[in-house]
């Protein structure tokens, strides 16, 4: 049952909803990062938004993709429009040539996802072989149900051993040979999906193998046709996405299934009374522990003068503890240094991605100590504490004693938290979201979503996801874009960056729905509410459903949506944007929304504008195969018409076929 | 029992081995490619030497390793020696962005080779399920001893079901995630070898598995520290040293173990009144099947007026038909387009690898067919014949009738066929060096060799491998270096588009043994003939090993050496050169040799040189850590010194051990 918790223990946050204008000369929206960069700007700090303008001009070639460097032939450069100039040393054109750079950066975002998945799975299968006897099953629920998905019998059998064989079945298809698609992706598509991914032959036998194939595809000398490469990365992005089943679902049993919980958001979550330990990357099997283990040691904390300890997440792994623990969101990737900057951040605890090598160099001006977890991610000058399944809560207390530690060389001189922090209800996964719209329908609670957009109360369904990219200032094209949305009606679902981005600005908060909700999607959340009186206070203007590996869930609810239409995915109106995509993550989850067959925004530019050809595929000829096609905009107004326009389309369709299926049901009840 | 089978049906190819002498403005050493390069600009014909000047001046960011597409943030580069601009965005340094750049160097040749050997996997695996009838199992002995090797029973049982256990092994080596290491490693080292990979922690677990896990490594916001990044990228080569073994000994079940061979080499090696097919690439699964479809098939090709089918390699696969079936070497990787300008070519038949996207666009000024045959390699324009274990002979057949209707279509005024081949003995795998060397000593056939370095008749062994890279004039350095160290007594033994430079310029024919060798080297070569009369011409100047697969034989060799003299393989006088690497493999295989414990010359600059800590820690870290590391050096004549320097070295320290113990021996003799 959907409940709201409220953690809040230290000085209310602010009521409203904050958004600052945007053409800020800062590179940021953020109101907490603006204060800090105040800071910077005093004491002559270096941070990211110094070296984005040192950055620039930043390379032509690079940025069309017509640079490659994969022999050491090269690098070369497509110089001219024809002749000699116009190809690389081997002969390769502008198009072999960006698509070879697309796919390979397609494959860095399925082998990210895949080893943060793979971490989750080897701390499930140790927990069930015994071996790691900190973590437990939190959700039998989604167990059974995974279970039953999969395959694996889960009557009268205890849950380890489902678990057991559930966590087989994805070491399987890590490295499956046999020539059969991958159980974490074939057994959670609908039916019109998986056959067109078959007959496209776009469906991938193992994760890591197609990983592999995809660098072996791309190396000197193999494939030069852009066609074949880009349907070798479509493969690749449906590997990317079988990987966050994966670690999502996993995840979910080991951790829980998210539920609405309400917490807060931005740097003023950081408690000048309290030992604060930043947790920033991805993964939860770390965070879950730390969390865990700050909540035993809060004697410890008192001991050294602090009131307790403030856990605080950063980037995906905050957006994990948002949506299981209401951990506070101090802030998203783009801004990780302005925590360390406040002088009261006592410990960052570091496990995998986006994360700045900057922030040691930072932390070093500052008490801040910095920690390295995990074997394939360390940085020089910082600590490593190797952090393993098998000893994760004695592994967590060594890094929440060093914050203890560390709490007691502050220097108070030093200490400026930004004054702001905002309501955030966050914890919207699909069950949750079935959950609260079975109070309006118990049969078939997705027509709750599905008949509000046939009857024109919603225009659609919009997951935003994604990355800052300093390339326009961090959060602008988040807001803005989210701001056209939900004032024109569209139910907004967020991850990642994005959902980061609304929740440091108070834009998760129900308050936030007067605000800037349009009038029909008010109604709808009104009725919602009214149905679901056990929710303690109303819901937020955006849903949250999870770190970046959770935009699976999206792909999870859109499938819910076509089902219940009775239409496969490319009719329903559901829209990706990933306003301002960073991470090689952003493109192969841009590119697996594509191939499900949605439109897919991408507010800044993956590198391959010098290939019309390849531009081409990947905003028009993917539309024809797949339904999904990519819409590259920088310009987050125009955007967001073209997101609409989008969804516009596909409504007027689905309204057009309800119609005439509607009048031809009346025409065979009247005998015709 | 090594022989001689001399295949040569033409007319009599040149006796002397002929060297151009160096700096040549056309870029190439090599007489056949010179006489092309004069149509080329006769005809206007555009060519890989063409686009090397068009890429001058190369990035030099590019070059020295200081450039980060890795998200698109970017791209950022090394611009100051301080401040914000000498970090990307993140704050990724050149130390750790010259590390992410190689280390997805080595798991772009770790993919490469790991596809490669699948495939003949698959091949295999497919055979012994009865799924591959026109395969078979040509080396028992092959099979026994890997069998044996690997654990394998392989007493009183099928053959089929032997190699069936083998494959299932080699599969569970690419996908394993149990934490075992590759059992196509692990079995193969001497023990000092394997200790120091486990220290070391650099055992991979799988091969698909490892190049996902380097990667997600080098992912923005992942690891940082230059040193765990580059120990990821030694556990990368580990990887990619599996997957040769696993391609190398299964092809040598499949196809054969190479025994000595007399073919020749060199463009004149077309034949005017045959069918000529070329085949391109590196993967013998589909070659092999072209050499026997073309068998079969004489009187077809007599019947459109040739007289007969003549198969003519190009690059690696042409390396492992020169092995096995003595085929013709017609050229190597970088003079490729060249083969297509004879104007005799008929069809140019593909797998994967080093292929120039050049050659479609090409092969379109003549009547030459380009077919591309694999899924992961198409090319536009090009025709694609799916090419499958299954229908193998079937499939094959189709390529070469394509080549025989192409014939008919030959422009007699376009042809223009170089009057250059040479005699090539090839065929030197470590089965047929022993069995050569235990003519001389039954016993301890290895101790031949370790003997003659030893008494000073030998200073050492070097492998030879690698590429064509434009940056110097095509084959100079590996010819300039070999010439150096066999006038110094070094037997070499050379694999690639290396041992395709010598075989191209006469150098693998005895003759130049006389023109060529110094005393020392002479006389033990003598000694090899003489106990070996069964040989029907005399050995080589160089032994040729195989394609660049096949440098997994050379680690066989120096391994066994090391246990012959009882030392680990750092004190073995052994070391490895790519003269004019160029492939992401060279990058994964010159690891893997440092890793080994050789020091490993490289004639073309990997892109490190942003960094003083990466280059430090490939020429000297390496050398305290593993008794290996990298020799960067581009002059040829000096390359060779301090490749020779380096033997001196190892073969000082070994006389001065055994002088030692020898006379330790005598004191224990005397009673001492």
């Amino acid at each position: 049952m959907p409940r709201y918790r409220d953690l809040s223990h230290t000085a209310r946050p602010s009521d409203a909803p904050r958004v600052i204008e945007p053409k800020n000369p800062l590179r940021t929206l953020d109101p907490g990062a603006l204060e800090m960069l105040k800071v910077a700007q005093e004491e002559h700090i270096e941070t990211v938004f110094d070296r984005f303008v040192a950055q620039q001009p930043q390379c032509g070639f690079g940025y069309k993709g017509v640079c490659c460097r994969i022999c050491i032939a090269g690098p070369c450069r497509v110089k001219t429009e024809d002749g000699p100039g116009s190809k690389g040393i081997c002969g390769a054109t502008a198009f072999t040539i960006v698509s070879r750079n697309l796919v390979r950066a397609i494959a860095g975002g399925t082998a990210s996802h895949s080893e943060h998945s793979r971490h989750v799975l080897h701390t499930a299968h140790a927990m069930v072989e015994g071996n790691a006897p900190d973590y437990s099953i939190k959700s039998p629920e989604k167990l059974h149900k995974l279970a039953s998905q999969l395959g694996v019998p889960n009557v009268n059998r205890d849950d380890r051993e489902i678990l057991k064989d559930v966590t087989e079945i994805a070491y399987e298809d890590f490295g499956r040979y046999q020539d059969r698609p991958l159980a974490f992706l074939d057994n959670f598509l609908i039916e019109q999906r998986r056959k067109k991914f078959q007959s496209t032959n776009i469906m991938p036998r193992s994760i890591d193998g197609t990983v592999t194939e995809l660098i072996a595809q791309t190396a000197m000398g193999v494939d030069s046709d852009p066609v074949n490469l880009i349907f070798g990365g479509l493969k690749g992005s449906l590997a990317d996405l079988a990987g966050e089943y994966v670690g999502t679902k996993l995840s979910d049993v080991l951790f829980g299934v998210p539920e609405p919980i309400v917490s807060e958001s931005n740097l003023g979550v950081i408690n000048p009374k309290m030992v604060n330990i930043a947790v920033h990357g991805h993964n939860p099997v770390l965070s879950e522990m730390v969390v865990a283990a700050a909540r035993r040691m809060k004697d410890e904390a008192k001991k050294a003068g602090a009131e307790g300890v403030n856990i605080v997440g950063i980037c995906c792994t905050g957006n994990e503890l948002l949506m299981r623990e209401g951990v506070y969101l101090a802030t998203s990737s783009a801004s990780q240094e302005m925590a360390i900057m406040t002088g009261a951040l006592d410990a960052m605890v570091l496990d995998i991605q986006c994360i700045y090598p900057a922030v040691q160099q930072l932390a070093e001006c500052f008490h801040t100590k910095v920690i390295t977890t995990e074997g394939i991610m360390k940085m020089p000058s910082a600590q490593h504490i190797s952090f393993n399944a098998e000893t994760a809560m004695e592994d967590a207390e060594k890094l929440v004693r060093i914050a203890i530690d560390a709490f007691k060389n502050r220097d108070p001189k030093k200490i400026s938290i930004p004054n702001e922090r905002h309501n955030v209800v966050a914890g919207f996964s699909i069950e949750a979201m079935i959950d609260i719209f079975s109070k309006v329908n118990p049969e078939r609670p997705m027509s709750v979503l599905t008949d509000a957009i046939l009857n024109g109360q919603l225009k659609g369904v919009v997951q935003m996801a994604g990355c800052n990219n300093l390339k326009r200032p961090q959060d602008e094209s988040h807001i803005e874009i989210l701001k056209e949305l939900v004032k024109n009606d569209i139910l907004v679902v967020a991850t990642g960056c994005s959902a980061g981005a609304f929740a440091k600005f108070g834009l998760m908060s129900p308050l936030a729905v007067d605000a800037y909700a349009g009038d029909g999607l008010k109604s709808f959340l009104r009725t919602l509410e009214e149905a679901n009186p056990q929710l303690t206070t109303g819901l937020p203007l955006v849903f949250h459903i999870g770190a970046c590996v959770d935009n699976s869930r999206g792909m999870d609810l859109v499938m819910a949506m076509a089902e219940e239409l009775g239409v496969d995915v490319p009719k329903v109106p559901f829209a990706a944007s990933a306003p301002e995509a960073m991470h090689e993550k952003a493109v192969a989850i841009g590119t697996y929304c594509v191939t499900m067959g949605l439109p897919t925004h991408v507010g800044s530019m993956p590198f391959l504008e010098g290939s019309d050809l390849v531009y081409g595929i990947a905003t028009q000829i993917a539309h024809d195969v797949f339904g999904g096609n990519f819409i590259f905009e920088m310009d987050p107004k125009v955007a967001a018409q073209k997101i609409m326009d989008a969804l516009e389309y596909r409504t007027w369709k689905l309204r057009v076929h309800k119609q005439a299926s509607e009048k031809y049901d009346t025409q065979i009840a009247q005998g015709w």
